[in-house]
């Protein structure tokens, strides 16, 4: 279902109007670049269209046209066609664009799982996408958010995941900022070990927090992980197991909210080697 | 030494004119907000000025006031004058201007040091300075470079390692892009484990690479930390004594460099716990 479009105000054009100063619109989601375009069309998300330069179609299709549901348009544009319509130009020449699968449930993430992150109050699209980069590359096994914590699908999240947010197992917890945490006790009665991750000097020290008191490492791990500032809520903290710290030297800043979350997937691997 | 201006062309702001199209020009360095500039009147960097709004001056000085050397001006400035002479709306209101002090030898820099963070070929402004701000919060005593480095004290890195490129000590290697790995035999002769960082599958667990055969620490580590995407050349990893790897999930990215070295910053604490 390869077309060539040559018209910027063509309608089949229209998933990607205005990208620049319009993301997310209508909750479609976007991969940008071959490697992302390919997670994309390897995931859940069902595809609407592909959109490129002519070469970057053709390597593109090599590789994954098999994956690309019949029927789903690819539209061949020229460079200056493509920065018309999404308002910028886009060097990569390459993007595709899906709907939003229906959300997977709290149930259907944990399934299985060994290693979980949760996330309470991260508003920033790239700190999130960062963090699911980090977790599929250490081996998390999938994301829960609790409140105010912004949209994994967003395009720079998509971008900075490298294409991560869209394979990586995530829900939503239920509850209000004030109430989701109750979800933490019934993990907590399923087997989880909850472990905080804060600054704070009085918390232990991350390796000793993700090992029993033989040394052996928990079975199920869940890390929470707050917001750049203020960090995890009291209440979300006293919701959990233990409270856990990456040791800093006096007079520096505490680490930033992605980097954190990298050491603790690097020290979760390790305590199970 | 306090003064209104008033008029945007007056020279005495010449330091700070059209700042969004010139950076680090004519060998000057930039702090912005309160935090960094802070940094800087305490660092060895020589203050060449301190230009902000009235309430940030008012809270500054009182902070900082007796740091600065005497004589060193302090210009008042309103919003719209500080946007006009810079070019862009600083909405922090508070920036501090300075002369680069002379190099520091490399063995200033490893004088005493435990740890250090050597680069090769690390061009992103925003990966050293996250580099810098990580290597002060974890520990890390000092930063060589090697050939292919930016500028650390680029206003972007200097703002990104929130102001630990004024504080952490550094130096340049001496050589070319195919000499300068001979002062790693220097160093190891001079006591040091040399441990370059690589995402290849052969190297060593990074936290067996930090230890001797007794698991205990080496007493003085350089960790080596290539650029994104190429890495450490071989010529440099194979000037080091060992290669170590932190484990990746199979089909995902390697870390981004500075999140690489981040964990090895924090595995190097862990290992001297």
């Amino acid at each position: 279902m390869r077309t060539r479009i040559d018209d910027p105000a063509d309608a089949r054009l229209d998933d990607i109007r205005d990208l620049k100063h319009s993301d997310a619109r209508e909750g479609l989601v976007y991969a940008e670049g071959p490697l992302i375009c390919g997670r994309l069309v390897e995931s859940r998300f069902p595809v609407r269209c592909v959109v490129g330069f002519g070469g970057r179609l053709d390597s593109f299709l090599a590789e994954h046209g098999e994956q690309l549901a019949a029927g789903i348009p690819v539209y061949e544009v020229s460079r200056p066609v493509l920065a018309e319509v999404a308002g910028y130009d886009m060097h990569r020449g390459l993007l595709a664009v899906a709907d939003r699968p229906a959300p997977m449930s709290v149930g259907d993430v944990i399934a299985g799982a060994r290693t979980l992150l949760i996330l309470e109050g991260v508003g920033d699209h790239e700190n999130i996408g960062s963090m699911f980069r980090n977790a599929a590359g250490m081996g998390v096994d999938g994301v829960l958010f609790g409140a105010g914590t912004a949209d994994p699908l967003y395009r720079r999240s998509v971008r900075v995941s490298m294409g991560h947010a869209l394979r990586m197992p995530f829900a939503h917890l239920p509850g209000t900022v004030t109430t989701w945490q109750r979800s933490l006790d019934e993990l907590r009665d399923s087997g989880w070990r909850l472990v905080s991750l804060t600054p704070a000097e009085t918390a232990e020290h991350l390796a000793d927090a993700l090992v029993d008191a033989t040394g052996a490492p928990w079975e199920k791990v869940a890390l929470l992980v707050g917001g750049e500032g203020p960090g995890l809520t009291e209440h979300a903290m006293r919701a959990t197991d233990i409270r856990a710290r990456i040791p800093m030297a006096p007079g520096t800043d505490s680490l930033n909210v992605a980097t954190s979350a990298a050491i603790a997937f690097y020290e979760r691997q390790r305590s199970l080697r």
